[in-house]
């Protein structure tokens, strides 16, 4: 049975008009789907609200004690539950979880090498099983960025991390398909222009030449982790053009 | 089938030893269970820090637009998602969830008569089949003090009122004790002491002479609804009592 695995970033969440156009998309969607968010800029700004700094290195947030409840709240809670009511309302049948939730997504705190992130979790074992049996039960899980480390503490995770390991988990049970929704209508090239198709050789080529730069590293990075570990297709696309086979396609 | 929904108040889940023992206790039970908590004062606790005013009529919060913010947050993510992590740490198939999630509850949002209470929902319906599904498949539903209208919108309902609708739902399905656990041992008479037994007879009675007063009533008035709604039997005691035949019992 094929499967959408699809993250949403904070831009395309937070914009309320730009989530209900994504949510009606989805909404439309004939296969199955697991929903992945995120959330950055909800939590900076009420990080802020609350006089916590935030602190970032590299595009990675440290999350201190502070940091780890506001995430919490604003990932696990405001974001996860808004999309959750939102989705039932256009008659898909979602269900809010994080990490910790049937213990889906187990993750060690990163070590400390030369930076202390905190409270983050790299992710250790996926429960695809689980995931598996909500899907087939009908519902739409839709994934908060937090995972847990089994003894209690919860942790604070890259959604894309997230997306690509729960892409990976649900790869023993699905044919699926792996797609990044952004800003950009995909992987552009030096004029702007999408690159329909990115695979292993062309990346080298686009990362040597600076095509590929910055936040997109991670995300290309993922993708090919994800096609390694069976997932059959990754789409890095604009979030309204869901379901129209448009944005860049990577295959291995 | 044996069910037990239990409800954990406000100030056992907001203190850290509290909780601690009654997720222990939770854990030792034998027969499968529903946890529903509360949350309002770390709800009030964090709406101080964002400088919004919490405001009460007759013990119950009015929820405007920011209250709903932060009630969604805290009891959603914040209590919610920390003791899902603390009950898998203890071995606990816990899955955290609000009404919104799988269109468990949906309620109708209170209308204005003398108090406007804002986005405070009176249930309409639970899905006893969603609930029941997620206990048979091994699952411990942690249900948040949330519900939704179905069109979209979050609302904030008392958790004592979501435990007897979610223990009304479930009867459909299992033979329901429904456990409301809060400080004290149980009920108590005048001198202090537990009164092991009440029956719709006998609160006639407590009521009248003032044994019974404020916040006992509206707990007691669900317990009677639970009743007839098909719940098997109602417990009131202490948390770290669970699982020992304690507190008082009220029956038909």
């Amino acid at each position: 049975m094929k499967l959408n695995v699809i993250k949403v970033g904070g831009a395309v969440v937070e914009d309320k008009e730009a989530l209900s156009g994504l949510l009606s998309s989805l909404a439309a969607l004939q296969e199955p789907f697991v929903l992945v968010h995120g959330g950055g800029r909800a939590a900076t700004a009420m990080s802020e609200r609350l006089g916590i700094e935030t602190k970032m290195v590299g595009g990675r947030r440290i999350t201190d004690a502070d940091m780890l409840e506001v995430v919490t709240m604003v990932y696990g809670g405001l974001v996860n539950k808004r999309i959750v009511a939102s989705l039932q309302a256009l008659g898909v049948n979602a269900i809010g979880i994080c990490g910790a939730d049937l213990d889906c997504i187990r993750s060690v705190r990163r070590p400390v090498k030369d930076v202390d992130y905190g409270f983050v979790g790299d992710v250790k074992k996926v429960n695809g099983k689980a995931l598996s049996d909500l899907v087939l039960s009908g519902a739409v899980p839709v994934v908060a960025p937090l995972t847990h480390d089994g003894c209690g503490q919860i942790l604070n995770t890259n959604a894309d991390t997230i997306a690509s390991s729960v892409a990976r988990g649900l790869a023993e049970y699905f044919d699926v398909t792996l797609t990044f929704c952004f800003e950009k209508e995909g992987v552009l090239d030096a004029d702007g222009a999408v690159i329909p198709l990115i695979d292993r050789q062309s990346y080298k080529g686009l990362v040597a030449d600076g095509t590929v730069s910055g936040g997109m590293l991670p995300k290309l990075d993922n993708a090919f982790a994800a096609l390694e570990c069976g997932v059959r297709e990754v789409v890095i696309t604009k979030a309204d053009a869901l379901g129209r086979n448009a944005g860049t396609r990577i295959t291995d």
